[in-house]
Parts: structure tokens; C-alpha cells; sequence
């Protein structure tokens, strides 16, 4: 079992991010329109999953561990090339580097080591535990009814809260923080490469501040293992923010309670 | 006013992060034998260090933001080259990149984006405090007395905590977090710089599971500001182990009670 996905035949995210060889390590995709940030923008984290697809064939071993990317420009629907190298390669982790290209400028740099789950060995402890929600059938989807545009990402992303609050309704709480459930809406179920994604695609916790939106600088993401199918249970928040530079933690949980992902960006207030 | 420090005569930091130019956007740099990890390699955040200083001479912005680094293998006293790359330069971030090679083999990868802080615009607000310590002169140093070798990093950094428990006197807690002092051992002020390396450079939270150590896969340091001078209050959690693998935080506030930094590792535990 590896963690690329290559024949999950129809789902938006496995079409969305398919990348082909162009010889020399490098790899051609297309930017799809349907995956937007407000602002029309492609969202960062499906930029980070059409890289990973392409770094997990270049990895020897099968699973993404930690991923650190660096976002320097927009990108936009059309067409991208990805520069891939295998920095290092060794028996238990493998390190890659990908930069995600479009018009000759790059994009997205990442860079990522990879492991294998399945031979992991080694004591667990655990000092947290999963969000505490109703579950999904009781929640409500906090975008339904809100006429996004149908090239949002919050199409291709299914949300389910437990009661519509704070930034949502218009009036911010204050409060940097919420507890969500995730899911793709088509009902692809996540994998890693799905959370590389999925880890920023949810509303930035600096909307409860009354912020615009935020820029992702950096993001980088802890693979904690292979998620279960079914809904994802998240957690973000944000505790400081310092002349508008701010961090975001994110927790993504599987629906047997084990934490699959953990993920922290550096970002920036727009607006 | 920069961060990189260059005209500090004599702190052991400065000296031993000390990198000459060498055409092509490399660096020559001399791997001290004295800021070394248990087992005699280098400290991973000193290797770090000197990494941040090329860096440094590369970014076009004077103060690093966010560096990701990946540690591909253990570094040893004696020569490297580092080479660099300038990314992206922006009229507000700047993002390089650096490899540091020994015996013509990469040690560490690290990304970096900079920033200007005195340009940084927009609002604060924090949802953490610094850690409720005693001042340090009441404090005691942990490791004195415990005949570590002249190399140690523990000789170049100084500690105060509270009082000698858990761990330190052989029982670990069960709890993997602490709160205590640092700065360099010599009088050197801390600067963003400095900070890269510190953040690595206490005993690992999970020592107090029982540990016997923990090998750093990748290290993110978020800088959020320039630190006062003095002692720098720490606080250092793990809050997952899985199968091995954990996450260490560290938070970093300086004397006036500004958070300065705020890192990120994801660890493997050893022995």
C-alpha cells in the first residue's frame, strides 16, 4: 500500500492534481479552476497536494512524514511544471524537494521526507485527544446557502459545525479557535496526500478577529498516519499574532480518534 | 539595524558560525567541536545556526521569519560548504535557500523567508502568556555538577529552572513539558539568529518519558520579533508520540515578555 493515489477513477482531487513525467525528474500538471480562495486565487493547500503527487513518485519509500512549503506568488488555473529532486535517500527516510512553476515563475517550493508507516516502531503517547463535536449527522454546513462561487474550494470541501456562530453570521466572536468536521464533498476519502491539502482548506481562525483573510507564508505539515476513511474531525487555532504575522495550528483527527495530521503555517492578515 | 551580527569579537557563537565567502553564492564555514549533542555529533540547532548566518548574507531582507530545516545526516567538527540560492525577493518577504555539505555530503537543507520587521504593519493580538517563572537568580542550573564533557552544547548555553526534578535526577515525570531560562552562557545577547540555534538547544521534552534522546527530522522556527537582551523564558511540550515519532514545541520570550520565537520539530526518539 503506498500513499499516491493513482487510481481513484473520477474523484476531483485524484483528477485535480494528476501530474505526468516530462523527463529529468520534472513533471507536468494543470491548475484546475474548481479548488479557489476567495479572490480567485488557487487555494495554497491544493497547490502543496498537486506537489506532493508529483514528490511521492519520486520518493522511494511510501509516505509523506513532514512537508514544509514555501508560497511565493499566487498561482492561477492553467498550466504548471514541477522540478522535482531526491535530496536524500536512506533506509528509513527519504528527503525530496519540489518547486511548482507556472510561466517560468515559481509558485510553491517543498520540501518533504518521506518514511514507511507500516515499518514504524516505537512507543505512543498521547497528551490530547480528539475534538469533542456532535457527530456529523447532528451538525450543520456552515457554507450551505452562501452562493459561493462554484470554482471555491469550499465545493470540492464538505464542512459540518455544530452550530453556525461568530464570523460565519457576520459578527466575529473574538475568539481564534473552532472544531470542525472535514471531508471531500465528492466522497473521496482522505489520504495523506489528501491532507496535505485539507490541513488549509478551512476558513483561517483570524476570521474570528474580523480579518479579511490571511496570506500563507509557510506551512508545514506532520504526517501522523494513514487517516481511516470517513469524516475528519479538525481543530484550528490561532494564539498570536504580531503585527499581522500570525501562526495557525491545525489538528485533523480520523474517525477512529487518531490524530493523522498536525499542521502549523506562518501567515500574514490580508486586507 | 540587521540581524546578522558580524563585529561581536569573541562570543563562542559568533566565532563558531563565522562563514566566508567562496564564490557562486557559497560559503566556507569551520564546524566547532564544542557545541555537540550527546554522542559527540553537532547540536542540530548550532548546525542550524550556521546555516542561518550564510543565509543571512544571501536575503536581500535583513531578518529571517520562518526557516524550515531538514537534518539529512549527523554533522562533525571540521569543514563545510554551504551553498545558497536566492528564491524569490519581494519587496516584502524574501525567501533563500541553503545546504550545508560536509565531505561533499548534505547535512542540512534549510528554506528560510525574511522579512523587515521595522516595516511590519498590523495588529496584535495575543491569546498566550510567557511562562510564570521564578526570576533566575533564585532559579538553580540544571546541569551543573553533572560532569558533562568540555564539547556539550550544555557548556556554551545556560539553564536555570525552578528546582532539579523529574529527569534531570534520573526519574522521569511522565509529563513531557517544562518551563525554564536560557541564554548563552558567555554573555552573548540572543538575536533571530541565535534563536534558530536555542530553539534546539534544551533537553527534549520526551526525556522525561523516559527517553533516551531524539533525533530531529525537521525543525520549523517561526522569529516574531527581535529579542531584548537577557535571559529568555522557555516553555517545551510534546504532546504526541506515535510509534516513535513526536512533535516537539518551544516557545521563546524575551525579558520584556515578547514572544520571540516559536518552533516546530518532528522528532524521532532514539535509543
Amino acid at each position: 500500500m503506498t500513499s499516491e493515489t493513482t487510481a481513484r477513477g473520477g474523484f476531483e482531487f485524484d483528477t485535480d492534481t494528476g501530474v505526468r513525467p516530462a523527463g529529468g525528474g520534472g513533471f507536468t500538471a494543470t491548475v484546475a479552476d474548481r479548488w479557489q480562495a476567495i479572490g480567485g486565487t488557487a487555494n495554497g493547500g491544493y497547490l502543496l497536494g498537486v506537489t506532493v503527487r508529483a514528490l511521492c513518485r519520486v520518493s522511494p519509500l511510501p509516505d509523506p512524514l513532514v512537508v514544509s512549503a514555501f508560497f511565493l506568488r499566487a498561482g492561477v488555473a492553467g498550466p504548471a511544471r514541477i522540478g522535482t529532486e531526491l535530496v536524500r535517500a536512506g533506509r528509513r527516510l527519504a528527503t525530496v524537494q519540489g518547486g511548482l512553476r507556472q510561466d517560468g515563475r515559481e509558485v510553491l517550493r517543498a520540501v518533504a521526507t518521506f518514511t514507511d508507516f507500516d515499518a514504524a516502531r516505537g512507543p505512543t503517547v498521547l497528551r490530547n485527544a480528539p475534538p469533542a463535536l456532535p457527530v456529523p449527522e447532528v451538525c450543520v454546513d456552515p457554507v450551505a446557502g452562501m452562493g459561493l462561487p462554484e470554482g471555491s474550494v469550499a465545493h470540492r470541501v464538505e464542512y459540518r459545525v455544530p452550530e453556525v456562530t461568530g464570523w460565519w453570521r457576520g459578527v466575529p466572536s473574538g475568539e481564534p479557535s473552532a472544531e470542525f468536521w472535514m471531508r471531500f464533498r465528492d466522497g473521496r476519502d482522505a489520504d495523506l496526500p489528501g491532507l496535505t491539502m485539507l490541513v488549509d482548506a478551512a476558513a483561517p481562525a483570524v476570521m474570528e478577529l474580523g480579518a479579511a483573510g490571511s496570506l500563507t507564508v509557510e506551512l508545514t505539515v506532520h504526517l501522523r498516519a494513514r487517516p481511516a476513511p470517513g469524516w475528519l474531525a479538525c481543530r484550528v487555532s490561532t494564539r498570536h499574532v504580531i503585527d499581522g504575522y500570525h501562526e495557525e495550528d491545525f489538528e485533523v483527527w480520523d474517525s477512529t480518534g487518531i490524530l493523522v495530521a498536525q499542521a502549523r503555517q506562518l501567515a500574514l492578515l490580508a486586507g
